[in-house]
């Protein structure tokens, strides 16, 4: 990586420090749409396979030179125009001791699921020092990285979070999470309200250490009907969201769920500057219902990817002309890049898009 | 079962023997909301489990007796206004030898999936002949249900049949079948439209022999945009229900999926006169987007039941709530009974629903 980044907020004068990412979050002009991909750091890459070994993911978080490495390498392989700190949504939970992990090829478990009050106990407020092996590799990616690539901190939403934390497991029905919902509603926003506070502290820490922006993921929100996302779930977004404007103003965020179609406006009006979608949900049409000036990233098939070089050039062709030139606009997949994919075929889509969007 | 019914089209003019379930997809009044539960037969029961023993669903299929009794089951504990045909939908696939098994607890198999023009040929064009086993149960059926309960047929559409073939295994990405659409459209739509023959076949088997009305199943099109949607899975689902509609004239017929709400319109316009929704779709919101008299089933979530008698009886009246008392209104769940759902919990919402809505 060329050169120290000098991750401020103010508009910077040298067009070729500019970074395209923010630009296109803040709806300005860029030199080409910048271009990510969710979980781009990962098991894809043979160079992550190499230098990752096995065990928890947890375990390899705490290790800053370890987790630089990862979150540098796709930067590097396909020049992509943010890197995404490598993590995990729950971090933050296993950093205060909740009890929680994540089985490779599974997804987080808990041996107690929180199903009471009592367990809430164990999920203590967050606070920065718990984090710090993350926000030293911070230190070390804002050193590497130039200035045109930021660095993107993330953190799951609250309802997220808490379906693991409650399930215990990966689910398809959130059968727990939905009962408690359902049967203590005090509880449910205690949880929630402890959840958004540890996520507007982690996300806080990194940025103040010079992430540039923020992605906050609600994977599973689109589990959820409208009314009881609105009920349950949205405060807490918002508050998360409202909260880190104040610390960090002028720092792009963005709010992404899977299948979230029929929650788009009510998971929009958390306030972020990006909305992410997956491919169920048109670029066209989001501006049509959130606004024409919508600042919006997605929306690739992944599993076009997945399909070999041709599908998803055709895929991210047909991406762009929904976008219409519009500047507000990252290019990223609809989902997580899959352990599957041929790295070949997204440093194809990452040159196609920038390419294609050169100004 | 206290009578022989008489399964033709023809209204009736004696009341007792109208059907709610017929009357309310048919949006006329009826003498109280009709109920069925999709997977209402199934491992949920404790007389089900004792009958059904080890070994694949299919091979319980092929037997008309059990198959019969497991049909009935629920008829008989809850007193619902419908009974749904014990089967599943690779039914069709498996009769004409294309290598498919269910496996417990997993889903469909096959062990060479559907990959190229050649596997195609393993999937030859249905004949009655082929489900012989079937329509004997439902010969034994109509002879069983009083005429106020239909018997309903039911088969997975084309696009859901076919992502089980060509995946060989559940899938969460539906790479394969995306891949398949992508790179081969001819095959595609060939493909598409065999299964589209097998459907209607299987359908209208089971119509001939007085099954009251069908639900064709698109479980997974969600996970399609409604471009592709439309192009790729549309013509073939309308097929279905245009040709079973001319052959069987009058019989109302369903059509549901899964996180389909942004494909509501796209698979309403496949002809159907019952509308599936889960949980995700308002029925209000429904009825403003299809029509202020379309008929709807559903919604209740399925984790509201899990959650216990009084959760699922509050998520129940928000239901009705929802439906606002209109006559076009099948009850059902948004999603099939989960297994480990406790059956009294589902007596207690029938019943509820049925004493709510008495006229």
């Amino acid at each position: 990586m060329e050169q120290r980044s000098d991750h401020t907020d103010r508009p910077r004068s040298d067009e070729a420090t500019v970074a395209p990412f923010l630009a296109a979050a803040r709806g300005e002009p860029t030199t080409h749409t910048p271009v990510w991909f969710m979980r781009q750091a990962g098991r894809s890459l043979p160079e992550y396979r190499a230098v990752r070994g096995d065990g928890s993911i947890l375990d390899a978080i705490k290790q800053p030179d370890l987790s630089a490495e990862i979150t540098l390498q796709p930067v590097r392989r396909y020049g992509v125009d943010a890197a995404v700190l490598y993590s995990d949504i729950v971090v933050p939970a296993h950093a205060v001791g909740f009890g929680i992990d994540v089985e490779p090829g599974r997804g987080p478990v808990a041996d107690t699921p929180l199903r009471s009050r009592a367990d809430l106990d164990r999920l203590r407020p967050l606070e920065a020092d718990d984090v710090a092996y993350v926000t030293d590799t911070v230190d070390l990616l804002v050193d590497e990285l130039p200035a045109t690539v930021p660095l993107l901190a993330f953190a799951g939403a609250p309802f997220t979070v808490a379906s693991y934390l409650i399930e215990g497991a990966p689910s398809r029905t959130y059968q727990h999470t939905k009962a408690l919902m359902a049967t203590d509603e005090v509880l449910w926003h205690d949880v929630m309200d402890r959840l958004a506070s540890s996520a507007i502290e982690f996300i806080s820490a990194q940025l103040a250490h010079g992430a540039g922006a923020f992605q906050l993921f609600d994977s599973w929100a689109g589990a959820l009907s409208r009314a009881d996302y609105e009920r349950f779930v949205q405060p807490h977004s918002r508050r998360v969201v409202a909260e880190l404007g104040e610390r960090h103003p002028g720092v792009p965020s963005i709010h992404f769920g899977i299948g979230c179609d029929h929650l788009l406006e009510s998971m929009y009006a958390c306030g972020v500057s990006v909305i992410g979608l997956d491919w169920r949900t048109r670029i066209a049409d989001a501006r049509r219902r959130l606004g024409t000036d919508t600042a919006v990233q997605g929306n690739l098939d992944p599993a076009l990817v997945l399909a070999g070089t041709d599908p998803a050039l055709a895929g991210a062709a047909a991406v762009l002309a929904d976008n219409a030139g519009h500047p507000a606009h990252i290019f990223n997949l609809g989902h997580g890049v899959q352990p599957d994919t041929d790295p070949g075929v997204l440093e194809a889509v990452t040159r196609f898009v920038q390419e294609e969007t050169r100004r």
